[in-house]
């Protein structure tokens, strides 16, 4: 039985650390939302009664569990699919990385929302401003700082001799910023070598190679990560 | 051997949910940094080499093991101690609470800090009455009503006969609630009954009940819950 994954179909967003995942695991899935009216699909799923309810996409139905949090579904995935390092010490070590990179995209997306989500970002221009500037000049810096260091201690993976999920989604977050912020981070492989050198390894992943040429593999877009000018700067 | 626990010790913020685990469960921890000297000893820890190093506060000391991320904490607290459900449904349902949970967290922080973590409150306070209306009107009542409706397919606990630490987590989310929005919390019990009768049934838990009452139990103050009685309303 394939899984089935349910994310907004128009992004990328947090949907594609899943896609990425269960694409480099070789794993069954169907991507239901993406099918023709699966935005409506979507909305239907999200109505049913469930015991065990998701509070947002992405969401993984197998094995009869729904099982949402992006970092929770890989969590999942790395255990039942050798995605991850079987020892606690490497487990816990990679759902912890997991959960930074999860709190760097939310920050990223807060650059263009800070004020809230249910708002335009035409609505919040001057918040989004002040918001750009503080995530370029501290704390873009200090999460890829501290992948840099993380990487230092072991290598050539986040998680030592094998990729993990960790390493596909760290990839997925430096794309991300390297959409958002061009500018900002036109000196990354000068900053943050090792973090640069692991996005080109997960690029070159042989497992990965299909996906990421495919259509299956969504723009940016108006989604998580967005490409404002008058929010980056060098 | 007690586990080391170290989190800034002027608040209860993100090391409160990690200790009421702690406290709930009898397990033995030192909490390093709220003795004298504790704010350097914390600094000092922090710029220790380490080839596992934390993002930020919390993180626990454990069997050789540094783990951070307070959700990662609570995963590896609930499976040594049995502070959340063995099966894997349980365990994933549990782990997925927390990260809503968490989420709910941060967002409450972001209302008085919604421009930077690294300015101070008085410097964006017209942007902070935007986003505290938006969460009061909007994300609040979302979140309440996602844990309303996971008490609803279980009961009494959230992953049903027995409590976890996510119901504890719970319990601290609520109780932040109340302290920094009294005006919208007031017609809770009406609204969110399971909730608040989750609250109470923590409040009044045997394992719980010196913790609570004692001096280690600090006061929200201006931690990551902050009672501005210009972002509140009914």
């Amino acid at each position: 039985m394939p899984y089935d994954l349910w994310y907004w179909p128009q992004i990328p967003g947090r949907g594609e650390f899943v896609r990425l995942a269960l694409e480099a695991g070789g794993i069954a899935y169907r991507d239901l939302a993406r099918a023709e009216g699966g935005l409506n699909a979507l909305a239907a799923d999200l109505r049913r009664p469930r015991a065990q309810p998701p509070f947002a996409p992405p969401y993984l139905v197998a094995d009869g569990m729904t099982v949402a949090q992006t970092a929770n579904i890989l969590l999942f995935l790395g255990e039942r699919h050798g995605l991850a390092p079987g020892g606690a010490a490497g487990r816990f070590w990679v759902n912890q990385l997991q959960l930074t990179i999860a709190d760097a995209v939310a920050e990223a997306h807060d650059t263009h929302h800070p004020v809230g989500v249910g708002l335009f970002y035409e609505d919040q221009k001057p918040e989004a401003a002040r918001r750009a500037r503080e995530f370029r000049d501290a704390r873009l810096p200090k999460y890829l700082g501290h992948f840099e260091q993380a990487l230092q201690g072991a290598g050539p993976w986040l998680a030592g001799e094998h990729w993990s999920y960790a390493d596909l989604s760290l990839f997925q977050l430096v794309e991300g910023l390297c959409f958002a912020f061009p500018r900002r981070m036109a000196g990354a492989e000068r900053e943050w070598p090792g973090v640069m050198a692991l996005r080109g390894a997960v690029a070159a992943l042989p497992e990965l190679r299909h996906y990421l040429g495919s259509d299956r593999r969504l723009p940016f877009g108006d989604g998580v990560f967005r490409h404002y000018p008058e929010l980056d700067a060098a």
